[in-house]
């Protein structure tokens, strides 16, 4: 029997847990870390994309040893099994597998930061750990480390998102290239340390790449193991830190300035991972949908999306950074920063003492007998909306790797509720998916890419949110997101239409997605048939009866 | 069976080649491709370990169609294949198996340099491009670009030493770290294009990671496929470079030193891979044992050192660095060393100007009315011998990525024969061990990992050689090098025991070796049977007869 038969009989004749296996991982985990409830499973099985999947049961293990137990014990029963760390996949799939009816192995109960390492500039934890704890953990022990962090939820799992090799926004941005050490549950239930050894391994967390085959790697974006810990590398604090925001004048610039910010990394002068952001991006994170087109169009009609720019002053393309090092490093990135972006356009640099400042000015502002005036003179000298003041401290913070909740708003873009203090797009029926493929970093390509993309966001109707990513120094990721109603049907479909539309169109150009959605990872086996070929004969190694995670990444 | 006694019983009942065998082969490569004469074989069987393993074959194919037949024929005929790229795995085992009787796959015929793309800064390249080659081509036809290089010899393979995670010394001296995107061959024969495509994936050599499981690890010091083409990453040139050399004053600040080294690294004022050596090393590359002592001694009586240090003017510690980026960078980073090293010792920067003074001051200080006056000037002002002097430009030149052959001299540091303008120790019968264990970088670790080798090498009777390789800037490689003379036996029995006694010791203590001699490789599985017992398992999947470099790496 080919594997592929083999993997889908098996998984087809897998049923929901039945109360033999109930019972046993309720032996395992204790009673209240299970959970069949229609509630739970519900809440679990929602998602931003269309289509998620609803688990059959939700298991909350404890530690390794109990990840290794309900591992064996649903291998035993036929059951398969998805593992999230936080759930905060967003866009992606949140916590929904591929495949319906999964024991959901929930890891947040795993939230030990075991130890962190002010020399050697590490820590070793548990994929529960989120961002904001970690940071906070940090702030308050080792005020000398800092932690990268994404622009995405601070309740993400720092391993979770860089097991998906998600990126986030300073120069330890790669986060699976920062991930340095781990200890994995194998779908047969036994304990393996990566790194080759010897036991007790004195560079376990500081040399990534071990003795012997590199393996770790088979432990991102697959499904041949679960990480229960692992080290990730956190940098010093540095001497002094400024970070940047540019805003492109022509946006046909666009494929110059690539050029120019591709030159800037390469040399080591920006080495953050910068987020090149088009005005809808900028827009759904300051703004929200006029109320009376929320419900009535799935793409701002072109002349209010010309108001709002005008209003909240966006122009095509914007783009921050953060600058750290010793105060002459700062210095001088600064000096050739302005020498290479000033023609373009506005270049501001922000400092700690700036931002302070600019949040007394946007309080002012806002109301106060001085109120019109100083949002007459930001806007005119600092070409700054009062909107994009409040953002500030935000974008400033999270470029030192500070987690805010304030750029996940932009999620509720097109809903019709207010945007909550602190965002949860599965529970409000949000309707969001990346679509997020990645070109070399030249003007041509990212020109030739957007070109593809754009069209077709067009053609389907729907707004064309783009951030340009830079995902290491030759790459740039193109992170699209399909903002659509999941109270309108046809919406429904025409975001399903676009993404298919988008993966297709992309790969015939010869365009990888540098992550996928859950529903979108069967494609893999026809675009790279050698390659999961390839991921298969290792899945059935290392997992048999194809019992962790089927379909994900293809394998 | 288990796969332990189907891989012994499969390699053990492998025999030498038959005259069917031979045919097959020689009608893929062709019959000039294919040797087994006596003469062949017994050259490329020779090493500077103890007990390398000859061939039974020596096979050369010109393209990856070829080595897929190859291996195809191999595994028809029941035969295990040994890939080599340049055959310079001096010190590890040069050409040699892991065991007796291997088709030597010799890789030096595909040596095309496929692409260079200037704007993105790399190259896709065959494993049979060699240092000298790549760097060739780059000065002559794209001189915006420098490649890494060892300080090894210039004749290595680029991919090879990639591929078995060697070190450079420049900023991209991590050489895997800089390898992205393969071809590879499978031991089934066939052809794998790793990063999870689609076919022609445009960024299949700016995107590391790719889409679906890293694999490029699994092909990396292992034996999983023959990798047949990849990129590597190249660096722009940069405006302004400049070297430096520090000379520890007092041995028993080391721990002190690395501490500042690291720091240094994590800052990023100190990018390029430093080669911290002892007096040993130095006086290895800057001179030979004197005559009457190297058949009588197996290490330096202490006196001699001592004599050798003063000629040569040779302390304790000493490094180099290169400092590359903007002018003004460089102009900080070297304020920066002179504050953080200047109070522990002797620091010295090189530009291309001092280079060519340097050498025309040596030139004259050789011969010539002024040769005395000159000598005495340049040791009593900068503190060097007309030795170290003559040295400058090389170390200069390394650490712009340009290889020499000036550094690989110091392996004829015993011999009693002149060193060669052009190395080559396996020929000249030189006894030379590699043994590289790998530490956290900080003072404590590394002296601890010291004080665990240098007392062996003086049990056992040996010079202890040891070069501080700054791997990353959280760990730091102790390079030691055992010197034996080949036509002594007791010398060679107390390399092979303190070979063994160094294995044993470093690994009691938790301390994994970066790389490993073909000699060593077993001990894996004993040091790390978990993590052994999951590489076996991919083995198995990928390789089920066993036939690629059995032993390679512990699987």
């Amino acid at each position: 029997m080919s594997f592929d038969t083999l993997l889908k009989t098996s998984v087809e004749t897998r049923g929901s847990p039945d109360a033999a296996a109930l019972a046993d991982l309720r032996a395992i985990v204790g009673d209240a870390h299970v959970s069949v409830t229609a509630g739970d499973l519900d809440a679990a099985g929602k998602a931003t994309i269309p289509d998620p999947k609803r688990p059959g049961v939700i298991v909350s293990p404890a530690s390794a040893a109990e990840v290794a137990a309900v591992l064996r014990t649903c291998g035993r029963h036929g059951l398969h099994v998805w593992p999230v760390s936080a759930g905060r996949n967003w866009g992606y799939g949140s916590s929904s597998a591929v495949r319906e009816g999964a024991v959901l192995l929930r890891l947040s109960r795993m939230n030990r930061i075991i130890e962190v390492n002010e020399a050697l500039a590490y820590a070793v934890i548990e994929p529960g750990v989120t961002y904001r704890q970690l940071r906070g953990h940090l702030d308050a022990k080792h005020p000398g480390l800092w932690c990268d962090t994404t622009d995405g939820p601070p309740e993400g799992s720092v391993i979770g998102n860089a097991l998906d090799r998600g990126l986030g926004v300073t120069h330890y941005g790669d986060h699976f290239g920062t991930l340095c050490g781990m200890e994995v549950v194998l779908p047969t239930g036994e304990l393996m340390t990566t790194g080759g050894g010897p036991e007790g391994c004195k560079t376990l967390h500081t040399h990534k790449w071990g003795v012997g085959p590199y393996v770790e790697g088979l432990f991102s974006q697959s499904n041949l193991g679960v990480v229960t810990r692992a080290g990730v590398w956190l940098m010093p604090k540095p001497e002094a830190f400024a970070s940047f925001t540019f805003d492109l004048t022509r946006g046909a610039d666009l494929p110059k300035l690539v050029d120019i910010i591709r030159d800037l990394a390469l040399r080591n002068i920006v080495t953050s991972a910068v987020h090149l952001v088009n005005d809808v991006c900028t827009l759904s994170v300051l703004s929200q949908y006029p109320a009376h087109l929320a419900t009535t169009h799935s793409r701002l009609p072109d002349d209010v999306r010309r108001e709002l720019r005008a209003k909240y002053l966006v122009g095509d393309w914007s783009f921050g950074g953060g600058l750290q090092g010793t105060k002459a490093q700062v210095r001088i990135a600064k000096r050739e920063l302005r020498r290479r972006l000033a023609p373009l356009g506005r270049l501001m640099f922000v400092d700690d003492s700036t931002v302070a400042l600019a949040s007394r000015v946007h309080a002012a502002a806002r109301r106060g007998p001085l109120a019109k005036p100083l949002e007459w003179a930001v806007r005119r000298f600092a070409g700054k909306s009062l909107e994009m003041l409040e953002a500030g401290p935000h974008i400033h913070g999270v470029l030192k790797g500070i987690p805010s909740d304030y750029f996940v708003r932009h999620a509720y873009f097109k809903s019709s509720t207010p945007r909550p203090d602190r965002a949860q797009p599965d529970r409000d029926d949000i309707g969001l998916i990346w679509f997020a493929p990645i070109a070399p970093m030249t003007g041509g390509h990212v020109d030739e890419l957007i070109g593809i993309c754009r069209p077709l966001f067009e053609r389907f109707g729907f707004d064309f949110y783009a951030a340009l990513l830079v995902q290491n120094a030759r790459s740039m990721i193109l992170l699209t997101s399909i903002f659509f109603r999941k109270d309108d049907p046809r919406q429904v479909d025409g975001a399903r239409a676009l993404y298919a539309a988008l993966g297709e169109a992309t790969s015939r150009a010869g365009y990888q997605t540098y992550r996928m959605g859950v529903s979108s990872m069967g494609s893999l086996a026809r675009t790279a048939p050698a390659f999961v070929s390839f991921t298969r004969r290792l899945k059935q190694a290392i997992d048999p009866d194809g019992m962790l995670a089927p379909g994900k990444y293809g394998a």
